[in-house]
């Protein structure tokens, strides 16, 4: 779809039928349960990525090896224990890390591609799953990620003495529950964007991640972006982004 | 109503006629609009408080009279410019305390009556109408009062050049609107109860002050409670009962 | 954090080591998944106190071992009956409060350490759990507490029969659930600091708690600051630390 | 509709034509703007109600005098001043009740017609308005009604000095905003029964009257029935059928 | 509570003793776990009635061994199947109402004491339990019931051919779920008080009986009164006491 | 954008140069505000129709006048008098039907160009506006409307008179506020399509159509869709392309 | 009740007694805990559908029983595999579609009565259940389907690859959960009605659907109406009731 | 804040007396009725912006002349025009951006200091302001930005016009309202981080434009954050901060 004109060029110049050109629009290819984007990585720079929720064993492995013979990096979020070593059995050369609830297929080491790194912020130990999700998706766009973990409002020199590593960061994500602070108090302390994540942590009148959600979004402290409650993963693909467009 | 025993001893002793006995037990007063309560000073240790929003001149005034025959101190809450221009006109002995919309009539002046002081802290300037609500109503309870404004976690170091002044109070009113990020970091760093009043100050998502009251009630530091939002009132009178307790 | 000033004269005065002086101001101890805020106690006159809900027996012995070796006080909540159950086989010195959710270790008896008691008047036998949350955390904090159950103003004798040993408390924490009118009640009729706690009790358009917790917000009484839904623990909290402040 | 049988019989008897039968069923009469329900007294026992807000005073008008041909009742809600002023101008003989924003038009004068009497219990002066609206409309239904005003329970001796006239009620109609705590209080003080009507008074987390709302639905007391926010006429209404039902 | 001023006149002439007029006030008798309010019959009519959910066994057991000393009728609502069955191992003269979830003990067998019948209207089948327990609870005020199931709107002649068993009822309660239409229609057609019952039936953006709650609010009919979301137990109990004022 | 084969094929054929066939898969013409989707006719069926709320006379004339030389029709929606006599004076040719607040101008006369008619069914009086927005859409459309007006169900008689009138039409809109019931009701009577419309009227617990509308979505009848709140246009819109469906 | 004028014609004839005259008007048929509505299919052209979700299975098999003997077409939503499972142990004779959750009777095979097709779009593939549903439906009312399955905006090319099949449909349903952002660009780019099925895919702020469905109520593109969160039989309904009044 | 270690380091080397150390961490003026954040710049990279709704022209005077005296830029925002007018009248080298209610003082002229720019890309006209004041925050930034307006997903060929201009930017912000679908959209077709606004633009279910913020935060497209309803500075900062970053 990006190049449109080029590809009107190409069938002017009968270089491409229609038929090619139709096809080449399209990029994706399909199985009985799902139509996948194999062109998505030529479009916005990552290739898809699956949503293992709620899916089957056969559709997960089904999905897996169509997009293994023809990607680089395979990525299956929020997969359960159960599921993964079910598909590990049929497929041992993926990679599971449990405390992300990622499926990880690569075909070259996970390595960092540019200097610098990505810090991940969270205010308590209970937000610990969802920094490993944006952590490991930050290490598959190629970055180096620092995860800075349980350094929450209540004791704020906790923050102040990992202050320099978070400041020296290229982007920061920022994780917190229950009302959220971390990211205000952060976010007015550095000179780089801060993309936060609200969880779900929290009773009664959290609501689910709501009260953080909302702290965020009306965050006095300017440079702050805001994902999806629990979304480490949306995270870390925005903070890869940013870091791939800083250091090409 | 609190001392049942000791008026059924004075019955029983004939000190005290039935109809005497109820009257005492009621306490209140009517008007044709009101039932007052000129009994709650000696109940709950601060007289009854008028809500002036929504009162009619001729209705603040009939209850004014009143409450200044039985009452010490006649706090009015809630008053616009308009109305306390036109209530001042005919009852010249009230004050008008504009930047926190109250009246005020008090026989003797507003004095300190005991050590120690309140601190009143806000996040932003647009807080300050609460802040001085909740600073006049401490001072109608005998308190001195500190404010310290505008001390938002944008700028946390603001925060830390008073910190002293706010470890000193003996009960701390944290006020703020947006996030209401400062709650934890103030609680996190004191060792006094610390009132918290989330005002409607923000705008989108923050939902009329649902933002900041989440965020308050789901502190991760501890030793917080919560008011009203905009509640500076609230705040000043639980704060003020509080010191009065510590030292009478 | 607390004194920046004294530890800036230490550096100068070359008594203090800049690493120290770091150090110092960190006073945190960190595990793999946990950053420790030893120093908690000295800020805010209560150690660090650990939310046990979602966290593994691993982590909870972890946790608990490292403050033991520098606290007088360990207190975890949100303790299930199988959490507690696996803890106290590995570290029987904990004692564990089924009908509170509590584990608490202490180096000495909870013994009350001031005059007067915290009153905990709870609406209905459903609220018991919450209750005692609260009534325990007041005893950690080294005051007295009486428990005053199932006064709900269904029935609003039962209140009055206990209403002078409410009276005679110190501080009140007032737990109701359903519509929550307990607490108006109850703040209308002393002359005492209420730190109301909202219970999840009740169905349908209860949603979970929040109509007592509307409900506690908008009380027509005065002298009322609100806490989380459920949380027993917050409510103690904050009275031990109001009846601290007034009998030192 | 209620008699189909009984027009049916009339059809096949020949004694009515399958037109008349028709209209009969409607009942009904056809404005420009309006299909006025003009059986509904027969049906329901109380002439149909005409919804004043945002109507123009033609409209008003138009619908009085076709009512007013029709029915020995016309009572209109919701009317501002300023329409009841036009409304008057031109049909003088129509009666403007300010207090309760209601116009009423009666052939006779409006007389209790049965013993016994409703109670209109109020919390606060603010409520004034939605307690005449219901007073008002219990008159138009031919029951007594008494009103006791500002019995809110932040000083609830002001409520059990008039317990004994709100026991002797037939109804009792509950009227408050804020937390909305008086309707449980009285309902576990009376056998009988207790219509509720939670006010918009109020500010912050109130939401319009959602606070009471939601109290009053979840009420601990037994024997409450609840209408819509502010909903005098509500409440009014169902009383007076109540009462109706008592003493025909 | 009620009689205040005959219990003044008792003391006052030394027929009865302080503490026997303030045993008297309170009525109640407390057990461990729960302070049971025994004088509730003399001042509502209706004896206390146990919430059973959440209650365990020996609880129940012993709440209804006590109100057993003192009631004629002891009814406990939602309760399990399997609360029910262990209950009446232990107490076999409790009978147990399973499409109720009733448990009920009754002195003398519930026999309709007055003329007429309250109608129990329900739109769904799925509403069945819902009905059940409204039945129920009508049947031990002493009130005949007919419940009419299934008539909801979507086939509304179901209901017209029912409609004169409704009209004829001295009082109507209404059941809905889903959109909760069948209220407004009902009352329409009437002259006797509706009390409506939203239920949880639905799914979407039913919200657990949300919308059929704003239905039942916002009815266009008059003559409505709502109670909470699934509480049949509440409606049967205002619809008894309805009827046992009619017919005393 | 709809044709793109054929634009190929144009393309490949040297028919068609580059630009010219981005400008064809264009087809908007720019103005400084705004982005005209001249083209929308050709894909929809139906001409870009222009939201007037909130934009300035200058801003509607320049849109009119751009589309009024590529259009046959030009509708604009939610425009108030005031801006309407201030276009009218500068543009005479277009006309205001005020109680639909829609500006129409058309080349050729409204005329039904099809067989049968649109219902538009409204609840009560108050619903006119947006019975009216609907029913000049649908004849925008080239469609027969008639308009049945105030047949609410607390008179549903009032409904059943006009039956035949609703059942005879193609399409069904249903419009209705407070509790939205008249939508089940018609839809549980009839063999067409229905098409919801919630209305704000209502007040208190009716939260600005909100009860309507979540009583549309959970209809317990079948055959009901709904549009956005006061959505008139969107309703006449929606029924006026299945009527054109229908009958070609 | 459609045509009463012919009952009433017949009854004045004599043709019809007035008991069968009422039987007619009902055509209900009462089981111990349904009314069935026999006559639904005259009415809407479309016999009783049976909820299944909650039903036991004697219940579901009662309810077959009859409706079999009534109805040429029985259809059953929301069946469990459990439940269908034993229901098809006692009646072989009903289908049951696993990944729509149907059990389907039908006394013809289901065949395309009329020309065209109903498009059923999809963005994801966790929304094939809700698809499915919708198809099966539509089949039932004698319209051919196709299911046009993730095309999400995501990757947007897919959804073009598929355009002219979506653009040939007579009538278009669009299913989405997350953002529901499918309908509106379908929308755009179809000259067909569009009904939308918002579907409670995703988590945090999505909040069980509600996300999709007010993208969808907002939809910027005109043509859209929307059913209730995953209510796959509801789309397939409308659409299949529309499609059938195009093509008779 | 920052530098703790440097200032301690001079502290320990008598270069920098305690008072100014303390001094240097504040780095704040403190006004009357504001504490003034002047090393918000060394800390963040951009000096404070005052918010200038509900501030008094002398405020905003007074705030101004501070932030002058120290800073290069000053950028006060939600400026109405008169609150504009009469600034300027008294500091007339003030510059007012009326489209987007911005003030901006600059020392120097704004000029693009680095290659590349962030694209500002608006769903319909409605959006203008918010896309204005994003746009001009960006400036300040010192980037280069290009505004590309009306291209909402209802004719989606007008954003593939667009999209090679999108897709050249550095970053993007994306702005709508209504059903927020054209983040998703666009965030498909980018390899570029999208930083998106949801606009209060709409009405009835669109909640003042909860509707277009959920959408966004469950966009099924990755690489997208989400600000503040209607914070065009919010997405403007974010997008300058992330361009600076890249391109230092």
């Amino acid at each position: 779809m990006a190049d449109v004109k080029s590809i009107l060029h190409e069938v002017k110049a009968g270089r491409l039928s229609i038929e090619q050109a139709e096809e080449l629009l399209m990029g994706a290819s399909r199985l009985d349960y799902a139509t996948l984007d194999l062109d998505r990585a030529g479009r916005t720079g990552f290739p898809e990525v699956v949503y293992g929720a709620g899916k089957s064993v056969d559709q997960l492995i089904g999905i897996i090896d169509r997009l293994q013979a023809h990607q680089e990096l395979v990525l299956v979020t929020r997969v359960s224990e159960k599921q993964a070593k079910q598909v590990q059995e049929q497929r041992p050369n993926i990679q599971y890390i449990a405390e992300a609830g990622l499926l990880i297929f690569s075909k070259k080491p996970l390595m960092p591609k540019r200097e610098g790194y990505i810090a991940v912020v969270a205010a308590g130990t209970s937000d610990w799953q969802v920094a490993q999700e944006a952590a490991w998706t930050v290490r598959c766009f190629g970055s180096e990620t620092r995860v800075i973990a349980d350094v929450g409002v209540a004791g704020i020199h906790r923050l102040f003495h990992r202050l320099e590593e978070i400041r020296g960061a290229a982007v920061i994500i920022c994780i917190a529950g229950m009302e959220g602070a971390l990211t205000s108090v952060v976010a007015g302390l550095v000179d780089k964007p801060v993309i936060a994540v609200p969880t779900s942590v929290g009773y009664g009148a959290n609501f689910g991640g709501v009260a953080a959600l909302l702290a965020m979004l009306n965050s006095c402290a300017n440079g702050v972006a805001v994902v999806n409650i629990d979304n480490g993963f949306g995270a870390g693909y925005m903070a890869g982004m940013i870091h791939r467009q800083m250091v090409r």
